[in-house]
């Protein structure tokens, strides 16, 4: 038995894209239009690691996605977490939680899907303009 | 950057292992009561393939977990779909999307997360009583 994906749906594919790629860090793996279905679907991971994968899925025809709380967060451990949030911030994403701690930040996708990113081995020391920085909004 | 969990919210702990490790097969890595905030969090994965976990946070005042449409499933590659899909049955759980095809299908925990099945490798051949097993509900 193997973890394969987290799948979750989308309502603005390049939106989401420019999320989930561009801001966040993670690579498009493959993707699969399926007009019969009318849908697509695209397949993401972190660099390097494409053993654990989210699956976007967009419908053509989109549904409005109220987000659930029975779904909490997808999580990645990143390098610098700074860098991470930094990147994030540039791109006009809101830092929820802001890594104050050096730890642990949570940002969300356009359609509400919480993203938990931890700093991999030790936080790092606190650091403005993080370290003074407020929440936003729930994750 | 590297995966490493996604989370879901459950209402029953126990009921939730249940599924989880005794139908599904997944097993508990770690766990942990903070008495503090009132949750346990309890760490999953399939056996062999900790890199890849699936986080249970359990609050002890539990709301009720509505699903939202935006998150939609947890998937699992399996040695032998009729074989993990048997076990489920056998546990009380509904096969929303029985194998009929001898790759795919569908239940759901007990908060109403889609967990998708996947057999590994080439499809099996298909076998009775999938073969003719109607679709049960929504997945």
């Amino acid at each position: 038995m193997k973890y394969l994906h987290t799948m979750v749906r989308v309502s603005d594919l390049e939106e989401s894209l420019d999320f989930y790629c561009e801001r966040l860090g993670l690579v498009e793996l493959r993707r699969k239009d399926v007009s019969a279905g009318k849908f697509t679907l695209v397949f993401l991971a972190a660099p390097g690691d494409d053993s654990a994968q989210v699956e976007l899925t967009y419908n053509w025809e989109p549904e409005e996605y109220t987000g659930g709380r029975n779904f909490g967060h997808l999580a990645y451990a990143v390098e610098n977490i700074y860098e991470s949030c930094q990147r994030l911030l540039d791109g006009g994403v809101v830092i929820n939680r802001p890594p104050r701690d050096g730890r642990m930040a949570f940002v969300k996708s356009p359609d509400g899907i919480s993203v938990e990113l931890l700093q991999r081995g030790d936080p790092l020391p606190p650091q403005e303009p993080w370290a003074s920085m407020d929440n936003a909004g729930s994750w």
